[in-house]
């Protein structure tokens, strides 16, 4: 059988604060400039979620979209978005929200939900200038 | 003279929170729905202004497009951009800052800082589905 | 009070044939060429709707944007939304769903669901390049 | 000589159906939804293909993009745009006409018409937010 | 008969120079910054050309797309595409090639070639940042 | 430490002519046809920068983005943006402009600047149809 990548674009809009706890002020102002402004900003982040296994020879589907695209909204979209990162979402207590970090949490959330038979990447981005992939 | 319209479109990342004091939490939700979240969300805003005048003959412009860029970062990117809408920013303090009431503020701040002989316009993209234009 | 324009952008996917049945074959063809086709072809049609209205006080909205978006969905996207609008779509059995007229349908449909106090505008894009507005 | 990957876009609209003949009304309508539509539903295509090969010290190209655009035309786009993919174009006649088949099939009849030094894969939009690659 | 508004968009590429050569160097260099540079620089047009009439009953079009599109390209595309307006385009040997010069060239041209009785309009993108409209 | 890709997306606009002086001008035209038009034409470059590394856990960054954007702006920007690239670039006065050709010169430039822990992918987008990537 031949293998398809099948991917799935998603939107959530979210606030967050680029911070380090456990280094000054100065220094987290130094390293984060405008994002780290105490009361935080927001983006509108695309989220592509991108699948690699075979086609089903009875669907012609690698992956029912409909059902990926529930399993996004339920895992990630109902918990990020319109949220405040750092304040509302338990993985970014303890986790600086840049872009890099959110990707990965996102790879392992879904991850965990995903028959491993498929291969598994996401695409975050956070501007349109902006954008990170995981894993690579 | 003929006339002639030029748009220029500039960014800015927010955090905001939809939110109306004089109202109970309960009717806060019925309105707001998730976008009443306490801890805000955010967006990346995509702002366009749009000038009407006559066009110059020694420059063939209407307005310079750099003039114009360096008004609207001095103006309202350096106010807006990277900022928490309703606790960074003095106009959004008592007022609620929905796509409506942003586009009406921003027309206002630059009305006052551009000649009156040009026509004003203001759009304002919240995502890629919801915008605003302000005058009509 | 200021009046703003809001617009709500939307999609749906749909076939679609180009086809008058009051001339004969060969014009059909030399008016409509490719468009024409017996078996139809498609587009992912982009639907913006943009009202005109006065901001209200209390929500700082001219009108919910969730509101608009139940109203697209009821009354055109559960309709247009992957259907053959030559086939499945009752208005379009005797009227040419020619991109003009596919507008002004949705409008009479939309005008009939919207308070007149706000005032109607659909754009509609058949594809990237080939859009429609009305009225003007 | 480095090799270079060098990707052309291309757009194609047409109508299609997702249905599997062997199985029944009600499996099909449980699995493909309104995509199932007995009348069809449609789409804007964009479809990229991307070459890789080394650069020509002549012509500084992999390939012609005027010859790539070309046999694009010729092979796919006179074939498939403006067409009911299950109706009228021959491969789809026996193949439920997913994403995913589609780009295998556009990959196969490309691959025998583009010289074996270059490496090809071929990535399909059927909307903004769903798009396929084949081979990974 | 309703009046509806159909849009087109075209693209060029093509080289051009801000300079007015009545004024001195440093007046230039002045006003344009580098758009001024002595050799040129250079963009993707974006053109779209907005026309308004009533919808013919017997095709449900108010102008046909394809007779619209090849009009563009003979009068424009043919003459401004991958060409240097400064030195290659008659109407910019003596006329500074701005985006409001330009859209206003374009319209002109434009005017002479389609019937009085459709109101014509012409958008023209400079960059994806800076765009200009004539009429307004 | 697990590896993210960051992308950062910048812009210049340039002029260019596609011409290969050690064969005859009826070849150069037979190869490159409009694109050798003799005053050159221009593009809105799209310039993509892919690098992948470990996120630093004191920054949550692979790379700030700020100073990868400062890189780009001094090495590239500040040197291609509003330039003719044949007649101002010092690489380009003896190496034709091709896309492929440009999108390596960018790539051996900067990764002379970027530490060698990183790995370094250069995206070049000449129009929205057509595209490089280097390496592959």
């Amino acid at each position: 059988m031949r293998k398809v990548a099948v991917l799935r674009k998603e939107h959530f809009n979210a606030a967050h604060r680029l911070h380090n706890p456990n280094i000054s002020s100065s220094e987290n102002v130094k390293i984060f400039g405008k994002c780290n402004n105490a009361n935080g900003h927001g983006h509108n982040y695309d989220l592509t979620i991108r699948l690699v296994g075979e086609v089903d020879p009875k669907t012609g589907y690698v992956f029912d979209m409909k059902v990926l695209s529930d399993l996004i909204k339920e895992h990630i979209l109902d918990r990020f978005d319109h949220k405040n990162l750092n304040l509302d979402v338990e993985e970014f207590k303890t986790l600086n929200p840049t872009a890099e970090n959110i990707v990965i949490t996102i790879y392992d959330i879904l991850r965990a939900k995903i028959d491993a038979r498929f291969e598994l990447k996401v695409l975050l981005h956070e501007t349109e200038r902006n954008f990170v992939e995981y894993p690579i």
